[in-house]
C-alpha cells in the first residue's frame, strides 16, 4: 500500500473533533486552542506552516469550529482534510489584523459562551509563548491550561492507519541501519555516515530525517551526541539512532555497532561484550514486559533492575522509552513515576543505554505497540552487536 | 573565508549577556528564561536539541547565569561557547527530577531577590506552552512578559560577522536560483525541482534546506504554496522562493521565472509582462527607501503605494518583509503600523508580491542590509522576469 493511500479518512477528523469536544466538556473547558505542531494535523489534517503569524484551530466546547488562519495561508489551510470536509471553517486575518483579538472573539462568542461567563480554556502543548501571553491577555477571566490533558487521551492510543503508518516507516528505517551496517565505516567521519543516513532515509520513503546520530568512540557514551567531524576507527564501537518520518509518522531505531575495519584484533573486548550483552537482556526484558493494564514506570524498571543488577545502574542515565506517532516524542513516557497504565494501541520506544563516560557506550531501541497479548515489535533488525567488517 | 572561521567569538556571549542583563533591569525583570531556539543560540552559541525535556537559560538581573539542561544533553551544552568559557554555569537535571522547580528555584534564590519580592520575569517568544504555564505556577508572585522586548534589541541589529554570514548564504541561495534558472523546467513536476533546490542548498554550503517553493502556473498565485505534483508546463510563471541557514544565519531569495519550453508562443504575454514591471518597479522603490530613522512602515508603503497606484492593490496580500538572522522571519517586520525606525545593521527581506487567484501571481525578494548610506542588497542575482527556454 502507498503512503497516499494510508491518508487518514476524512470522517476520521471529524469522530476526532467530537472526542475532543466531549472530553474538554468533561474538563468544563470552553475551548481548546490549537497552534502548528502535531494537535493541530491530529484534529484537522492540517500540516501548517510553523510561522510568526497565528494559525490556530478554535474549538469551543459548542458551536462551529473555527481555523484561525493568516490570509496567505487561506488556499493551504482551505485544502485540508478537515476543512475540505466541511468540519471546520476557516476564518482569514490580514497582515495589519490582530489575530489574538480575532481568537478571543471566536471563543467569547461562542454558543455556550454568550450564557455565562468565561471559565476555562486550554492551548496546545507547543503553542510558542508568543501567543500564549497574548491569548491570557485578551481572555483576562479565563484558567488557561494545557490541551494535552484531553488530546492525549486521544493521540496516545493509535488506530490501525496510524499502526501501518508507524509500521511502514519503521520497516523502511531498519533498511536504512542494514545499509549503513554493510559498511564500510572505518576511516570515514561522522559526519559523512550521518549524511548517508538522511539520504536513505528519503530515498526510503521518509518526509524528512529529523535526526541521524552516528555516535563513535568515546561519542557512543554522550546520548545524544551529534554527528562530528571525528574520523570513525577500528576497534570502536558506534550507536546509530535514526529516525524521521513518513506519512508524518515517525520512526526512531537505534542499534550498537562494533568496527573492526578487518583487523580481528580490533573485535570488540570482553567488557564491552559484557555491557552488551547486559543492555540486549534489560531491552528484551523491558519488551517482553509490556501489555495492557501495566503501568508505563513498571517497564522502565524492568530494563533499569537488570542494568543495575549488571552494576551499570548509573550509566543508564534516561528514562528507557517514549511514546511516539506525529511527534518523534509524545505520550506515553516510559519513565519511573509514570503511573499511567498501558492500552492496546500505544506505541513508544523501547530504548534502554549504558554510557561509560570518556570511553564508550551502547543503546538499543525499538518501537513498539501494546497488542492486546503483549508487545507487537515493529523494528525487524536483530538486536545483536553488528560487528562491521568494513 | 570558510564558515568555521566566521564562527562567533566566544567574548561576544559574554557582551550579548550582559547587554541583555541591562535591558531587562531597564525593565525590572528579575530574570530572562530563555528556551531552546534562536534566542539561546544568541546569547550562549548552544544550538540545543527541540526537546520535551526543558533546557533553559536563566539569566537572573544579578549573580550568575545559569543553563538547565537534562542531563543527557550535559556534554553538547557544556561545549557550547558561553559555558565552555566560564559564562554560563550547566545545571542538569536527571529524568525524575522536576526542571521546572530547579528554574523556579533559580530564579527565586538569585542575590536579587534575597532582598525583595520577586516582580516580573521574561520568557523566550518561542518557549512551548507546556513550560510557560507551570513555570507561572511555579512563580506565582511574578508577572510574565516577552523576552523579545529585550532581545529583539540585541538582535535586530547585526555585527559584522552576522552580516558576512547572511551575505555568505544569499550568495549561496543565488547559486542555486542561477542553476535552476538554467532549467530544464518543462515536463518537470514542482515537487522535483524543490528538491533540486534543497540538494542544492546543502551543496552550496547550508546546514540545512528549509523551504523551498516551486509554484507554477496558478500556484504562483498562492504565496506559501508548497511544491506539489503538479507538472509545470511552457508558457506559465513559476515563483521560485528558497532558502536554509548557514553557521545558523538565513538564506531567503525570491525570483520568478517563467518556462517557455523553447516555444517562442509560449512567452509571457503582455498582462503578466506589466504586472511584472510593476512589481520590479516597486520592490526597486521599497529598497531604495531603506535608511537609517526610517520607519519599517515606510518601506512597505513604498511598494504598496506603487503596485497600488497600478490597480493591483488588492493583489498584494502580504507584508513588504521580515527581519531575518538566526531565524529566517524575526524583527524587523516591514508592515503597515510598525514605527520601529531602521537601524544601521538591521537585515530584512523586501519582497512585494502581486497574486492573482486561479490565475498566476509573481514575486521579487532579496536580503537588504541597512547601512548608513542606504541599502545593502545581499543578493545579487538580476531582477528582471527570467525567461528560461527549457
Amino acid at each position: 500500500m502507498t503512503p497516499a493511500a494510508r491518508q487518514v479518512p476524512a470522517a476520521r477528523y471529524g469522530e476526532r473533533l467530537e472526542r475532543a469536544r466531549e472530553l474538554g466538556l468533561r474538563r468544563r473547558l470552553d475551548a481548546l486552542l490549537i497552534g502548528v505542531g502535531a494537535d493541530l494535523r491530529y484534529l484537522t489534517g492540517y500540516e501548517a506552516m510553523p510561522l510568526e503569524r497565528l494559525t490556530m484551530l478554535v474549538l469551543p466546547a459548542a458551536g462551529p469550529a473555527r481555523l484561525i488562519a493568516p490570509l496567505l495561508e487561506a488556499a493551504p489551510a482551505r485544502s485540508c482534510a478537515a476543512a475540505a470536509a466541511g468540519l471546520v471553517e476557516v476564518v482569514t486575518w490580514q497582515e495589519t489584523d490582530d489575530p489574538i483579538a480575532l481568537a478571543g472573539e471566536l471563543v467569547a462568542g461562542s454558543p455556550v459562551r454568550r450564557t455565562g461567563r468565561l471559565d476555562a480554556v486550554a492551548v496546545s502543548d507547543r503553542l510558542a509563548a508568543a501567543f500564549v501571553l497574548p491569548l491570557q491577555a485578551a481572555l483576562p477571566g479565563a484558567r488557561f491550561s494545557l490541551a494535552s490533558a484531553v488530546l492525549r487521551e486521544l493521540r496516545m492510543v493509535k488506530d490501525a492507519d496510524e499502526v501501518a503508518l508507524l509500521c511502514e516507516a519503521a520497516h523502511a528505517a531498519d533498511r536504512v541501519v542494514a545499509a549503513i551496517g554493510a559498511g564500510p565505516l572505518a576511516g570515514r567521519t561522522e559526519a559523512e555516515v550521518s549524511r548517508e543516513v538522511r539520504d536513505r532515509l528519503v530515498a526510503e520513503g521518509h518526509e524528512t530525517a529529523s535526526f541521524a546520530i552516528v555516535a563513535s568512540g568515546p561519542n557512543s557514551a554522550s546520548p545524544h551526541h551529534a554527528a562530528s567531524e571525528r574520523r570513525i576507527s577500528p576497534g570502536e564501537p558506534i550507536v546509530l539512532d535514526i529516525g524521521g518520518a513518513m506519512g508524518g509518522y515517525g520512526s526512531d531505531v537505534t542499534r550498537t555497532l562494533w568496527v573492526t575495519g578487518g583487523d580481528r584484533r580490533r573485535e570488540p573486548g570482553p567488557e564491552f561484550r559484557r555491557l552488551y550483552t547486559v543492555l540486549r537482556d534489560a531491552q528484551a526484558a523491558a519488551t517482553a514486559a509490556v501489555r495492557p493494564g501495566r503501568p508505563a514506570e513498571a517497564i522502565d524498571a524492568a530494563a533499569r533492575e537488570r542494568i543495575a543488577a549488571a552494576g551499570y545502574g548509573a550509566a543508564f542515565i534516561h528514562r528507557t522509552g517514549h511514546g511516539i506517532g506525529l511527534e518523534e516524542h509524545e505520550d506515553p513516557y516510559l519513565v519511573a513515576g509514570n503511573h499511567e497504565e498501558l492500552r492496546t494501541g500505544m506505541a513508544f520506544s523501547i530504548e534502554p543505554g549504558i554510557y561509560l563516560e570518556g570511553r564508550f557506550g551502547a543503546r538499543i531501541e525499538d518501537i513498539v505497540v501494546c497488542c492486546p497479548d503483549g508487545p507487537d515489535l515493529l523494528n525487524e533488525g536483530s538486536r545483536e552487536l553488528l560487528v562491521v567488517d568494513g
